[in-house]
């Protein structure tokens, strides 16, 4: 069979070349519908266009690998999705790699370095706790995605960061809980071993309520329980369950993830508490689904597309040479929806 | 810096190097303690264990691409971590990309497959619409994971698939509405245009409106949104606002996804409906949230880890050579929660 070219295209559709190409280029200046009608043709006649050819050229052998704690976390698949679509922008192909809690992910990243089109890495959530010269040995530039931070001491000319301030924003939000009247609220949290966001989020809690006068009191800090998946639906349900039947007087429950949040939600309305009437319920992350469940949930949104975006331009900026190392901290902000009301 | 051994952990630890073995591999007959601080001294001293180097010669220049339709999905995100903990056990790494609704996913296909370490494809979602000239192009075994079929004609010995029976899932779901009194059953379904699991979802509704005596109505067939992605959450929330608008008489809405079923609940609650008591609620799938949403969604199951596991070994027998191209549907389960309820 005869290759089909962009001509025998334009032909059949009775256009111009260039009416093929800005339908193929997703050009805005053409007519839905003679766009449409144009794909159509291409797709009866197995057209390859021929900057798939070209893009295949510059694909060939490059990729970055992103690695990820956590990948069925809402908030991960949003960043994942962008990160991919940035990703593949730049004719790269992302390697996907998911990173157990026990797991070591700078063992993981020092296998994957091996590869030689490895050009970069994107580490996804967790956090690191090694040394100087074990990172050295990665060999490619690594940006930390959403990460805790590394250890004191370490320099921060030897790889990039993209993350909230963990601490400011869980205060801003245990802060707007005070400020509504609330004194007894409970966190729903990391373990006492977490050295990452958790620990971070935890410590803008007690932060909060000190400056609001408010006693920090153990049996309102409620960790993740280890046996079940971190960060889960069936963890914040499991652990607010497990609260709310020993009866300790509470009004609000600030969860640090919208997942952990959304699961303690079914347990208070399974145990007949009427969020926000009986209990305020807040979330952290602002994940889309927040917006969806009933009450719809009080967050404290990260620009999780921002984010990603300024992760994927770093790491790019830096393989191409055109920059250093960089750390960039963004804002987020503070979505107060139905899952919580003042405490009169 | 001198490598470090396992005879130096197994020294500084004080046991013996098979006790330093077992805890590198995870092997049940340790002491947790032991094993806690043998792994502390292996991270504190860089070890990298002898394993590590052996998977990573294997793990040299194999990968397996899997190519997500929707990849914001939760149902995509738990096949997709079960696709990558399969792929990972291989020693091969794994590629995802995302492809959008308009996009070709044989031409992303075609591309990736010039990359020599390429081994196997999964389609994930989507539904394929070429010749199989093309798809032969892709020169490597490619599997159809939760995918509409291919077009009637086309060899099944070119190719593998792992899917429910879509028509019979979906039939089941509104057979069980109908036996519980539900005449009008709304339908949130795919555009007009789909030719995947949208359009086979269809059939098994207006086959059990058919087979209960039950006419089926047009003005109850309502299509997601084109402008709008997808199977999300905001595309069944807008499509159930606009319909309940319409004051149109209706005692069940079944959505062909769980994103959508949620979004729709939504919607209803906005408007005033109790759900189930005013109008019965229903999705497909089977994702996790829809056990911690209020209420808990009424759903068929579709087995996803059981689905992704056969998806992986399909395609690895097939790449050694161990089997020919297979064919493997499963049984989705009617899950009955809190948002549906009989009509009297």
């Amino acid at each position: 069979m005869e290759e089909i070219t962009i001509k025998d295209i334009a032909r059949i559709c009775g256009v111009g070349v260039s009416t093929v190409s800005r339908a193929i280029n997703n050009h805005p200046d053409i007519n839905p519908e003679t766009k449409e009608m144009i794909m159509r043709v291409i797709k009866e006649n197995n057209y390859v266009p021929n900057n798939s050819a070209r893009n295949l050229k510059r694909q060939d052998a490059k990729a970055i690998a992103v690695l990820v704690k956590g990948i069925n976390n809402s908030f991960f698949s949003q960043m994942i999705k962008v990160l991919e679509e940035e990703i593949k922008e730049k004719s790269y192909a992302m390697v996907l790699q998911h990173v157990d809690y026990d797991e070591d992910e700078v063992e993981v990243a020092l296998k994957l370095v091996k590869e030689k089109r490895l050009r970069g890495i994107i580490f996804l959530g967790g956090y690191l706790v090694h040394s100087e010269e074990k990172l050295a040995q990665l060999h490619v530039p690594f940006i930390l995605s959403t990460t805790g931070m590394l250890p004191k001491g370490f320099s921060r000319n030897t790889y990039s960061s993209v993350a909230v301030d963990d601490t400011k924003e869980s205060y801003k939000m245990v802060d707007y809980l005070c400020k509504n009247g609330h004194k007894d609220i409970a966190i729903l949290c990391a373990r006492k071993t977490d050295a990452s966001i958790g620990k971070l989020r935890l410590e803008g809690y007690k932060k909060a309520l000190k400056d609001n006068g408010i006693e920090v009191r153990e049996e309102l800090i409620l960790p993740m329980r280890s046996d079940l998946e971190d960060y889960s639906l069936e963890n914040g349900y499991m652990v607010t369950k497990e609260f709310l039947e020993k009866q300790i007087p509470c009004t609000a429950i600030f969860a640090i993830s919208d997942m952990l949040a959304i699961g303690a939600g079914k347990a208070l309305s399974d145990a007949g508490y009427k969020v926000p009437e009986d209990i305020s319920l807040a979330g952290f992350d602002g994940v889309e689904i927040g917006k969806y469940v009933i009450p719809s949930l009080t967050t404290l949104k990260q620009p999780v597309d921002s984010m990603a975006r300024e992760t994927a331009r770093i790491l790019f900026d830096i393989i191409g040479k055109k920059a250093k190392h960089q750390h960039c901290v963004f804002d987020g902000e503070l979505v107060v929806r139905d899952s919580t009301m003042p405490r009169t």
